[in-house]
């Protein structure tokens, strides 16, 4: 049995105390915040749970072996380290940290510590985005061409982060996910419309291996919620729409034919395919219980979790590229490898 | 009664000559192509037209009024400067021309000899753009924050052009005249997964005066058709869906106000503001039976037409500009004004 | 502070408990099932809670002023009659009872006490429809022609009631609160596919008052959930879908003007009319909510609800001639004043 | 080479038109029409066409081969009678007359006179219901529950017809076609909001053979325009949108699985499946010129096409009896079986 604290009450914590609090093999000993009132309501709803306005107590309380940490991205990196040093297992909220460097830094920590850092990409756990996975891992899309996403919508601005750290962090997190996304160049361009705010509306172009292309449209301030991305392949291609309550994932049984003979490049080089398209069933399982069972067997097999440091640390690096490229317009900022990654 | 004569036969022609044969005010007295098998055809439907496969011999007709030029794009320059200088009225289909300098030649002869010269930008004819043009023109919107467009669709590639030049460039127009367009730099990103082929997915943003930002998204490999344009105001919010049979242009009576208080950045810049959708009613003429009326009233009337040269010149320097940033992988390429452009 | 004890604890019961004790104004004392397990999961989310497996015993208990019953129909009436009869204000889940008589009778015996009788007609309660009934109200339609209601899709299969009972309550309390209805007579058609069960889909025609015919298509397999409703009127048709997350009622400024001229029949009687489409903002306050206190401040205020059991009893009378019609083949069945019913 | 007249150049007319001129294998000889003004319109499109204000001209010249007939329904039952008696073939719009018995009147004529007697069913060739069919025939739906038609819009009301004839006579042609319909009653309810018109909404249920029920909702007064029809089976379950432009039709892997059990009615009577979505490719030929071809071959090559005499009575067969329903409220039309007519 797991015996998890939690750290931050806001909009995300309640969620992960609750699938903590039902989940098989663990159970939520202790809550903290540093407003009392969210304390209140959770003791109001849990009437057994401890709460704290100290995470410090929370990280020092001997009863707990994991910690789960959802406040806001600038907080993370010192709270994990000290959890780490603790002795503690980790789950974070994404972003992992606010830099590559700093990422770095808590993933040696676990790994000399032995302990389990994993980092809260929930998209990563729906049936919809592990459909995608198995999909392309199957090579049932042929050659990858691009990935292509959206999400926007009115509303939620963060205040401490600009909108791809807020939004395109998902984009992210999936397509390192499920392309494999090896990167090779980052464009970003994005604008803020708040004197002295972050940038609210971003576009980012990803220029990775092989000749795909990746884009992400993130922006606060559109009329309506879309979250769409478009996944194309030289056999077929992926639509999936995350608003649709079920049809989520539509898989068109369409793509082109190049031809690579130089001279019918002139006259005629690709050749359209129109297929059926397919709606596959997917998993209902709620994310969070998914990535929840995941962290509980990670701890308890000592095994290292899908969304582990690593896929935290190359979220952030794209991340931290993206906001250098939209600083300068557009600027071309060409992908470092990093020590130690795997490969 | 102004006679008109149609070079070009292919896909878009023959709507050229429905048009100008069904209009009160113009008849056509002649269509050259160089494939005689599209002239047969187009005798067989109009017995009485003249055909020739010589552009020459129809530019020097001396029963022709006006020449309506409906070729591949690398063609324009040639033809247009030939129908100018043969003291004929010139109307061509989009893009103008290939570069901003021998649009600026073209404009430069029409105003000389006192000519019509008009480019076939149709959207700017739809009941859908004018009712845009209208409400931003009567300040619906309130500051205007941004423009999104994508444009995609599998198949129709063409040859001779990038996706840009064959898609954008629709939006581009479109924007010009929305907005009053008043570009200050251009950032484009893209690729090519032809050997040797031109770019068929791009991402291009055009940074504004009056922190204004425009995006287009171009694709030719996409599964599933999209015609779709978000404008965002700080007062309302338009979605213009090409592809919806009626109900193309939604009005969001939703906007963000922005709290200019520096000490509130910190705790709550923003406010949302949501209300009621509106959708207009809007005139269903086919855009190309407005855009001939017009094109016929400006030359009887000695009139400007609203898509007139410099229409044409703002938009093809901007797709210069965007397929030159796309060469360099985004970098930011900025604005050049027009010396003799009118304000 | 209103008592309240809740009888029922299976699909809709836990929703009821959560209302009224958020609600201000009032507690929940009590709850009754006659499954353990379905009363220990109650307890454990709510500590203070006190549970029984007698229905009886929560009706006598003295430190209860209204009980809330969310048992199967076929309970209704025998539940309500004896919580009536000990002096407690009733919230009874739709329908009201199986049958006009028993209704009636529940009626009397509350009008007689002077105690509350509501009927949990949720949907009467969701901004969308308080909205249809406003436009109504206030003759935004004009002359009402036709009001047709979809409700269907594949499961939950209710097995003490047919399809009628089931999912058509929902349109027909709808229909009763909007349209102030004034049946005529009803037909209706339907069809079982399970040997020994009853109809799983259903189509019901009201005649209604002044030309105005209502329509009910409700069906439990239907691959697809769909809940759409139409309102026609001479001036504005109204077009309700529940599926739609946000924009679920649109308002059409479009009618039918009828011309009266005997002589025109025969020629063109009709003109169509298209204007704008407008969508209206909704309060989007949970219904359950709105209903709750609703039922607090009847019986704080002694005043009567608007889905008291006048409405429960209409609802129940139509869906009785509906069976009845279904099980003879459409025959038509003409509606009975019922005496004492308010005009 | 078939030489085909065609009388009446209404709304549909210029269509037959158009698909007999381009078809191989036949030729427009003639076109008839009351109206001066029409007969223009015609001779300035195709030139070399003879028109004439005479339909009995028309029948009687002695270069035409077949007849196609485009005028009111009212009218066709004498014009179809005079051109079999004329000895030509003859393609007849829907409905094929007014009543099941002249129908069978003219079926008679021609099978005496060995000519090709054809109806108009144009849906019947379009590649969303030909895949349906198939579908169906090949029993991928597993045994029949339901079909459920929707055809509804604003406007384009008739005057000699009512809504049921004008309308749903599409969905019958359709589910004959697809279903091999055995009808076994009919109920119908509709109203007329016109003095002195025909009825402008209808509802219609037809109670077929082995426990199918078939529905249609038609509808003048409608502010959208919808073509829903769905179908359900044991196994799969089809929806047919006819309104979407490219994915008509979605074959859901979805169905009921009856529990036969006597004791599980009580408690557990129905599993539900629910798996993946298919939309199948869709042939995207014009249908009226796949039903101009078969017209053709049927003449050419002796054989009956699809939409014969028999198809063309058996539709207005149920349309007589809808009608009647209708007429008295809903009141239950027994089938009366056809003498002569093929099992």
């Amino acid at each position: 049995m797991v015996r998890v604290g939690v750290i931050g009450c806001g909009y995300w914590g309640p969620n992960l105390i609750r699938c903590f609090s039902e989940a098989e093999g663990s159970t939520v000993e202790c809550v903290s915040d540093l407003r009392p009132d969210r304390l209140a309501a959770i003791r109001n709803r849990y009437s057994s749970l401890q709460t704290t306005q100290s995470a410090d107590d929370l990280i020092a309380n001997p009863r707990i072996d994991a910690v789960v940490i959802a406040t806001p991205a600038s907080t993370h990196y010192d709270l994990v380290l000290k959890a780490l040093q603790a002795g503690k297992h980790v789950l974070v909220e994404k972003p992992m940290t606010t830099s590559t460097q700093s990422s770095m830094r808590l993933i040696e920590e676990a790994e000399r510590r032995k302990l389990v850092l994993m980092v809260d990409h929930t998209f990563a756990y729906t049936g919809a985005v592990r459909k995608i996975h198995e999909l392309i891992s199957d090579a049932q899309l042929g050659q990858l061409y691009y990935y292509d996403a959206v999400r926007i919508n009115l509303g939620l601005f963060q205040h401490d982060v600009d909108v791809i750290w807020d939004l395109a962090v998902h984009d992210i997190s999936i397509m390192d996910y499920v392309l494999q996304l090896r990167p090779a160049a980052v464009s970003a361009t994005g604008i803020s419309h708040v004197p002295g705010g972050k940038e609210d509306i971003a576009y980012l172009t990803i220029f990775c291996e092989d000749n795909l292309i990746a884009h992400v449209h993130a922006n606060w301030l559109a009329p309506v919620k879309v979250r769409r991305t478009m996944i194309g392949g030289s056999r077929r291609m992926i639509v999936y729409d995350d608003v649709e309550p079920s049809e989520k994932v539509k898989v068109y049984d369409r793509g082109i034919a190049v031809n690579d003979s130089p001279e019918s490049v002139v006259q005629m080089m690709i050749n359209y395919r129109i297929g059926d398209v397919w709606i596959p069933r997917l998993d209902t399982t709620e994310a969070l219980q998914v990535e929840t069972a995941e962290f509980i067997a990670s701890i308890e097999q000592a095994k290292i979790p899908l969304m582990d440091g690593w896929a935290g640390l190359r979220t952030v690096q794209i991340l931290e590229m993206a906001t250098r490229s939209m600083k300068e317009k557009g600027r071309l900022i060409e992908f470092q490898g990093i020590d130690g990654a795997p490969a």
